[in-house]
């Protein structure tokens, strides 16, 4: 066994440290220059090779077990992938993770989270090779699935595996307890030891399969329990990847390697509710919808379960002394990834009788009107087109958009890209007055966006922050130029536990979510029920038992 | 508003560093000498004061809505309290709860913990009174009411608002985030702010209704929740006067004292269900049999829920070279507050040919048999036998006493003190073969033990921590001479979940479990999902929010 916590010390120091600072810092370049210059060749070389075949896990056991195989994966950019999984009933993965945990519950905090580490530094060497999982699975366009699927995924497991350690190591392992009791002591010697809770699931989703799926994943292995992963079915690859680097460490370093196993399954044959309610499971992690993150907080009692799931995330237009910058930044955050981050925004609100801005008063409908025009000159560019939009995951997308164009009257129409094969679409922009806001005020997933006619700037504010409160919300923004006005909206946002952004303009969008400083989700409206990372996300992942005994005299 | 804060600083850091380190620390002096010599006198008064007329909360308006009057309290050793409650709807303590959470919830975090430190300094002073109120609900002699149920249940609080304090300011409240782009830099400013969940309930019991619910009114208030305290029906006393100093303290502050309020009930008209499962209640805190914890773990969903249940507490008798004071240290155990502790053992594992000890080898028979007489020895003043006792809370507990003596033989059969009017009852001793052993794997609560015959000791070690792992367990008890024997069980005990004393003797005792340092139920087996406490039971009761900016040049 290799002394892997010693190896990655200073990784996780520096981590733990920017785990409290919160400001900037990120433990794997986001450049894909940083990287060696054959990387991204290698990366598409291996890609490639897995294509058209089943797909091996680390270890031939897991392969060999009961079981069939699975896997319909295509590329929202048209090519089918051609790979297979080897699918297990839910006994025998449990069976598994029951036999593999022993071992793994009782290494060291020290080697579980050396483990973790290394896993997380052969995953960043293997982020040119994810990035093509990610991109030919979500449809993200490449430049997106190398950062998020990568190394901003990796910081974003590497962030989880600092809690972790950090909580686990807040408590002593050894004390010396002396209770004065009249001249004397009562003295006893207390030792402390941390036990996982057993076996945890996560659920993957599809359009964020590692960053999603990486702060459940570091979080469960560092605090000592066994992992199933069970990804979306059409992206499974990205994880199966992951799996497969995590179980090549974990056998390299004397483990069973089944502490880390895939569960892939198919639409046809569900495995997440089976899992999810398996007595044998403690807990449970889901990204996905709102539908089935309800079904699992109505289900899965007596387990522990963290939800990331949907809502209708807003902007307010109040004023604004950057207009043009205003309506470009608010254009790419529509266009980045055709709408379909969970992070995106859905519905703007702008007062019926216009704005203040640096470039005189503007209309309402002028602004809606300068908002399409943003997104048609950032889309007049094909080229940059396919690189900020990528492709629709889902092809129930387009049937939304569909859906969408009726609601109102059509500010800006969704149309595909000049592409092959990929399935596209522009976003599309609906107008609407505050009377017939409401189906604004539901989630439209993809490159849907509202832009809802309000009173004032104050009722948008309140729309907005009922909205997080009562459908959730993950993200929200506000421009204005009035100081009072914005210490006045501040609270109301915070009681309805979305994350705000004001007056973004530039190179940083609202849906951005950065490691180490900004909490994903807030677990306290309906958007989920988990944080990425806070404490609570961690600390009940194991818990503490004591011995104690009377000390030596 | 005083800067209550800044008056117990010392206090609160001193705490937080005690619940860091875990070596023993106390803030509330559990020896009654340590407070004014009139003190005792004056809480007796004060109690007589209250018997026989409505209790009064500290502000008129909560008894003035709608309600009735309930309360029908009769002291274990035998005196009708006479003190009626104004009880009242869920649906108005729920709304009560929310008017007065606006203002809670926006408080500073400095402004809330300096209330929670000063109704615990104040309720510090109540200690004679409140242990006079707990005494005649519980039946806990006046000692043991006095330390528990004041200084202990005092400290428990302290812990619970220094791990709430920490975790809250372990967030910055703002930073500059920069990250660098090329040669240049994107400046965000961040502000995080701590949101409170909203409506926490709180449901006591009838054994030790201070100790076991101040750590979560504690946690809840610091971490800005408003908080509805649901009493047992037979121990609403000590609770209202814990509510009624914290309204005093909250209303003194300017606050309404509505952000914790009493909700008193009956067994005919009960509460707990209609309030647990009530959509506005966000948190529940339960302690209590495993029959309601087993309801509340199915059916609240969605909401947090922390559990203190109950399980099979045992002792595996291996080997012992402190026999007499092995033999009394258990009967001391088996006899305090007449086994009604939730950490009382129950179930005594002994090799059934008996044990190698300083007083040459001893049959099971004679292990038994001494330890049946380190009872009698202890109970024979009957002055310290009423001390060591107290009274039975519940009738039921006589009957589960004469259903347990038809179980095995009788090796020290149950009697009553010659004590008038009062409800009591000296433990029962029942010895049985492993083969009738299943009913001593139940829980039999109250002055009710078995002593099992098995092969060997690692049979009794087997038993034990796979009782502790299916049925539950919040104490175990090794005895054993053999360091390679301790050694091999730890990790037995640690799987599963349950804290582990080893060769206790002298006047520690494994009942015992010190704030600061001995976590209370480990969460990790049936026996509660909570723990007493640890991070994870105070990081989930708020949430962080950000709000982000573009940095000013």
């Amino acid at each position: 066994m290799d002394d892997l916590f010693q190896a990655h010390a200073a990784l996780l120091d520096a981590a733990v440290a920017a785990s409290r600072r919160r400001e900037f810092w990120s433990a794997f370049p986001e450049h894909p220059k940083a990287y060696p210059g054959s990387a991204p060749a290698e990366g598409q070389a291996a890609f490639e090779a897995l294509k058209n075949r089943p797909f091996e896990l680390a270890r031939d056991e897991q392969d060999e077990l009961r079981g069939c195989w699975v896997g319909e994966e295509v590329s929202p950019f048209g090519m089918r992938l051609g790979i297979t999984y080897r699918s297990q009933a839910a006994d025998d993965l449990v069976a598994a993770a029951q036999r593999a945990h022993a071992a793994w519950s009782e290494a060291s905090v020290e080697q579980r989270v050396g483990v973790t580490l290394e896993i997380l530094v052969r995953l960043n060497a293997a982020s040119f090779l994810i990035a093509q999982a990610v991109e030919h699975t979500t449809g993200q366009a490449s430049a997106m699935a190398f950062q998020a699927g990568g190394p901003h995924a990796q910081d974003r497991g590497l962030e989880a595996v600092a809690y972790a350690y950090a909580e686990m190591t807040r408590v002593p392992e050894a004390v010396r307890w002396e209770k004065p009791i009249g001249r004397s002591f009562i003295r006893l010697d207390k030792n402390f030891f941390v036990v996982p809770r057993g076996i945890g699931l996560i659920i993957g989703c599809a359009t964020f399969p590692t960053w999603n799926s990486y702060p459940a994943l570091f979080a469960n292995l560092a605090t000592g329990n066994a992992v199933i992963v069970k990804p979306h079915p059409a992206a499974i690859l990205p994880l199966a990847l992951t799996v497969k680097i995590g179980r090549e460490v974990l056998a390299g370093q004397g483990f069973d390697p089944d502490v880390l196993q895939l569960a892939p399954d198919t639409t046809e044959a569900p495995l997440a509710k089976i899992l999810a309610t398996h007595a044998a499971i403690d807990i449970v992690d889901f990204t996905g919808s709102s539908a089935f993150g309800s079904w699992l907080r109505t289900n899965v009692t007596d387990k522990l379960l963290f939800t990331e799931e949907a809502g209708v995330n807003t902007i307010v237009i109040a004023s604004t002394n950057a207009f043009s910058a205003m309506c470009q930044n608010i254009a790419f955050s529509l266009s980045l990834y055709s709408g379909q981050m969970c992070t995106a925004p859905q519905t703007i609100f702008v007062p019926a009788s216009g704005i203040s801005t640096d470039e005189g008063h503007k209309s309402f409908e002028a602004v809606a009107a300068s908002i399409a025009g943003a997104i048609d000159a950032l889309l007049s560019d094909p080229v940059r087109a396919g690189a900020v939009l990528g492709a629709i995951q889902s092809p129930e997308t387009l049937t939304r958009i569909e859906a969408a164009r009726t609601l109102g009257r059509v500010v800006r129409d969704s149309s595909a890209l000049p592409l092959e094969r990929a399935r596209t679409a522009t976003p599309l922009l609906i107008s609407l007055d505050a009377s017939e806001a409401t189906p604004a005020l539901e989630e439209w997933f993809g490159p849907i966006a509202f832009i809802v006619a309000v009173h004032d700037a104050e009722e948008g504010i309140a729309r907005a922050s009922a909205a997080a409160r009562t459908k959730g919300a993950i993200t929200a923004a506000l421009y204005s130029t009035d100081e009072a006005q914005i210490a006045r909206a501040i609270p109301s946002y915070a009681r309805a536990g979305v994350a705000l952004s004001v007056n973004l303009t530039g190179g940083i969008y609202v849906n951005q979510s950065a490691a180490f400083s900004d909490y994903h989700v807030t677990g306290a409206n309906p958007a989920g029920n988990a944080c990425l990372t806070d404490t609570a996300f961690v600390a009940g992942r194991f818990r503490v038992v004591c011995v104690r005994r009377p000390a030596a005299a």
